[in-house]
């Protein structure tokens, strides 16, 4: 079983990917597809007239403020758009793709996170209504079900919560639970860079191989985004997934590639 | 076996249905949900500054003209945001709900109509690249796997055509050849109104019962949206369903009284 993890429109070749996948799933490797889709959600939540909002937590970190019309902008483009998309485009490549969210048959329920404790104006204070939240169980047997029917699940970044509220999830640390929840040989991470690189952004630093064991080591110099990354793929490997793999999402036929062993191997 | 269909937001009380199909759920009832959502298209199309279409084909018939970039709308006003809140909201009731389309697993596989024939300014042309369909087969075991593991399956009305392009198609037909597929004992359709008029709109004339021999002459005093309700009728009642129920989705425990013959009842 492998997990591959691919953005929303954030480089990666998706078409190559699409190519890729029919290529696995024709000489009977079953994989689950887990994608993204903030980039996007930004772009049509500008276009309704409800621009994103991003705050600033005391941790420092900045993080967007879901409110109930963002959860819902969020679940348009991520589960009715990207997600349509991408199983549209493997239906026509021969792969009987189903998609869903973690909404759907509570397949991924999470912790949600109602309140943020926020800066603003050099003052705390507490933002409340969030819609976001925080992986904490998987439902493998659903995945597997539809796996053993011959589908390939296509899985888009909505949780429930345990009050059963639609939530937002970040995409890589949903794709780490989702690999861990069915016990993945792989979790292929493809994204537009070729791999965690020891001086960002320069390519010719590519790691090629982390020990599991000093994984958390990395977040000292992953950059942005990579640092999620990089802690999803801890998450997954302490769940017993075999390797992660950051791998280039933008070249022709990516997952051989990283099944290959380029990009960076973690394991 | 139950089929309801409701319709996007036109004006079924859509808590009252879902309390009602918990009920339903929670004796062991199997049931599917269709809906529709074609009105909040309509609104979101406006928003994202590209309105809906409206074309009158050769037949007089006023239909929607759906590019690509209106499927892509429909597809993430329907399956994005009024499936997610189905579920959502059914998951609330404490019904494991279960989010799909008919491009998942390809449950629906429709006949695309590519171009339609339309009149203009007096004159004739075909308007070609339209995203709408015909249902022709309905993926029954896909279904019948979720509900034999205990999901209740709320459909939204995408179909796949057999070039596997994502098409929308008429939630009421939809509705109908699901309710075919799985032998429903029961198709139960909710709208803003008590049943079908024998005068229009006057409510006293609901008409109790047609016989399922002679529901096509009731085409002659449907009205509007009605004609496709019929249309679907027919052809579920053609395909083995029990019997068809056009019932008010305005009032408490709506399916309560569609069951107990509240309606128009067609059989």
């Amino acid at each position: 079983m492998i997990v591959i993890k691919i953005g929303g429109t954030n480089g990666v070749n998706v078409d190559a990917v699409i190519a890729d996948v029919a290529v696995q799933v024709q000489v009977g490797q079953k994989l689950i597809v887990v994608h993204g889709g903030s980039g996007e959600t930004n772009a049509i939540s500008e276009q309704l007239g409800h621009p994103p909002r991003f705050v600033t937590a005391v941790s420092g970190f900045s993080s967007r403020y879901t409110d109930r019309e963002t959860l819902e902008i969020f679940a348009m483009v991520t589960s009715g758009k990207i997600n349509t998309i991408l199983v549209e485009k493997l239906q026509k490549a021969d792969v009987n793709a189903f998609g869903l969210s973690g909404v759907d048959g509570r397949l991924m329920v999470a912790k949600r996170k109602e309140a943020i404790r926020i800066v603003e104006n050099g003052k705390q204070r507490m933002l409340r209504d969030d819609y976001t939240g925080k992986i904490e169980a998987v439902n493998a047997a659903l995945l597997n079900m539809l796996l053993e029917a011959g589908y390939t699940p296509v899985v888009a970044p909505l949780a429930i919560s345990h009050e059963s509220d639609a939530v937002n999830v970040d995409a890589d640390r949903a794709a780490a639970m989702v690999a861990g929840a069915v016990q993945a040989e792989q979790l292929i991470i493809l994204s537009n860079v070729p791999g965690l690189m020891r001086n960002f952004p320069d390519e010719a630093t590519v790691i090629p191989h982390i020990d599991k064991a000093t994984v958390e080591q990395s977040l000292d110099f992953a950059e942005g985004r990579m640092k999620k990354k990089v802690l999803g793929a801890s998450e997954a490997l302490q769940l017993g997934v075999g390797k992660v793999v950051f791998a280039d999402g933008r070249i022709d036929a990516p997952i051989q590639a990283a099944l290959a062993g380029k990009g960076t191997v973690i394991s």
